[in-house]
């Protein structure tokens, strides 16, 4: 427990919580019951989010919930305490999309790997957050929804996650019904990478954080920042630039001590460069 | 059934069919048995589609035939015809190919959304046809290929639609060996969204239909465009993009009902605006 | 037995043996236990490609390997021991990096379907490989890894052709963690066709390969070629372009041999013309 950081788990308040431990930096949303995203919860996860790009002790983040709902997207009672705005709430709802669009980037341009954990509902950007994270791992219990349809708001940003994990039917349904889906047929669509009975959800989702936090932080940075290049890119760019990233990869000193180790079948020992 | 538009579906000739009730449009492919994609099936099919357009006592459009083939793709005798032609008929293919990509686009440029009710086999451009729906329904009967390659002329076009739907290796296999796949297999690949009893084809179609003819069409409008479009962008333009598309959507008197409607636990009352 | 091409299979010595039989063309690794994709291999591999481009004999090409290892990817040894040159191997590994995306792209951009056969475990640039064929069928002993991560060195350039069949989170899964997995969930996720029981591996790819070996070879280029380039297209360039593909497909002999055949109901003769 040594390396827990200097971080008071027990008397934090606030809407996120943080707890750093073993190299995992857990970050809790707590605003039950809906979890909503509200400006000051984004802007808080997005400031931890960026507290701990260049944090060397934090190896993988963990993002989960307190409560029934993983997220409820939004906040809607903000969001239309604005409509008496001079401006309708206009710069408002802009305001929210932006910093919306940046956390979710965020996620996906950080260094470290980030695990969604969720144990019940997320919807809307809640189920964005989860389709945003590299990895998510849900409870039975969970289940997701883009419902902005219902309310004459199309989940629009939220399909911009969903539509780069889900098959294009799957996602239309989603999106058009708005209709709640379990986890296990989230997972059958690409959404989740496992599904457990609640009591294990902690237990697993450490388990990956711990397998993840074990390889050398360099290589998974080198590697996740090359994933979502890649994929954008045509098959020929996407050789062109990969075969430079495994290059330059190659030649650091956490290569060249783990094919070592490898080859000598020790442990290898990363520095991280 | 006051709703019912000016139609009668029972005296109704020609090669597609027409029925408009309770906001649903059925469109009913009738040249069987094979409901071949000819020249004047496409037209048609085109022509009622672009009427649909404007229309705003459809909101859902689906597409079903009848018989047991859903559809067995273009009019191979119609394009053997023309082989008599001077030109041995690329004039006459070439406008069968321009018309058919034609018809798909404008399913995937809807600003209603089409779903596919498919009963039978689903064959070549009919196979597209499903793929290119925003939903597609099926029977436990029907059936899916693409068997071009059987005769010399491989399914290049319907590919198009086909890969956006199923994973490389899938479509790649369908593409190939031209056979012929079972509709819980098209489900597994991402081509259906659900497969139900033959007998319940209708039913389940239609609950789909309301439900979505139940949503706001400006609502959906918007994010039936949105989709499209932010999946063929990289990721920061999908946010750009879609945040744009939000704030506008948020403006609209529609979004503005629905959640009010949403926060005061009342039914919200569109009015398309 | 008479189009067996003047092979000698069972004097054949070196990394990659080939034999040709009714069409099918079987590329074997042949380098246990790990049949590691070494300079020589890639270059063999690669110039066997090559040769059967234009060879009419040759109307598909099956990927297999000699004992318990598909492919454990490259050879690390031979990587470790260019550490020794005054450049610390870069040039060497530069050399391995452009190989093995030029071979990976000589599959994809081969006229020729190519099949992988996949016994055993399939790993790095061996699930690569397998990825990067246009069909993969594997025995149930069969499993999949991309364990880079694990030796300091991200699978950077396996992942290009992974997440071309894997959706992302599953494909980042596999990247992360290193973890193998097993042959039904390969599957499942987009990497394999069909998996078999490991004794009727062998007869299910040739049941494959003949049934493919059967088309026109001029119409399976034509489709093959097309799939890939439409891919990476928006829908409308890719509908233009397809379009266009589809009339010079149907202008050749090929086609109109295969849709007389098919309306006479009599077996086409294929010319490749």
């Amino acid at each position: 427990m040594a390396d827990v950081h200097a971080l008071h788990p027990l008397t934090q308040s606030g809407p996120v919580h943080e707890v750093l431990e073993k190299g995992v930096l857990r970050l809790t949303l707590d605003s039950p019951p809906a979890n909503a995203l509200s400006i000051a919860v984004m802007e808080r996860l997005h400031e931890l989010l960026d507290k701990a790009r260049n944090d060397k002790a934090v190896r993988v983040i963990v993002i989960g919930a307190v409560g029934r709902i993983f997220s409820g997207g939004h906040d809607l009672k903000e969001i239309t305490l604005h409509r008496a705005d001079p401006d309708r709430g206009r710069a408002f709802f802009e305001k929210t999309m932006q910093l919306c669009a940046a956390l979710m980037q965020a996620i996906v341009h950080h260094p470290k790997p980030i695990i969604a954990e969720v144990a019940g509902l997320a919807t809307a950007a809640g189920c964005q957050l989860v389709a945003s994270c590299d990895l998510a791992i849900a409870s039975t219990e969970a289940t997701f929804c883009t419902p902005g349809v219902n309310i004459g708001l199309f989940c629009s940003t939220p399909m911009v996650a969903l539509t780069r994990n889900v098959s294009r039917k799957q996602a239309m349904e989603m999106l058009l019904t708005g209709e709640t889906i379990e986890a296990t047929e989230a997972r059958e669509f690409g959404l989740l990478n496992r599904v457990v009975p609640p009591e294990y959800l902690n237990q697993v989702v450490n388990k990956y954080a711990e397998a993840i936090a074990s390889k050398s932080p360099l290589t998974v940075k080198i590697g996740k920042e090359a994933f979502y290049k890649q994929a954008e890119m045509s098959l020929a760019d996407a050789y062109d630039y990969t075969a430079r990233v495994m290059v330059e990869n190659m030649m650091a000193r956490d290569a060249e001590e783990g094919i070592g180790a490898f080859i000598g079948k020790r442990k290898p020992e990363w520095t991280g460069e």
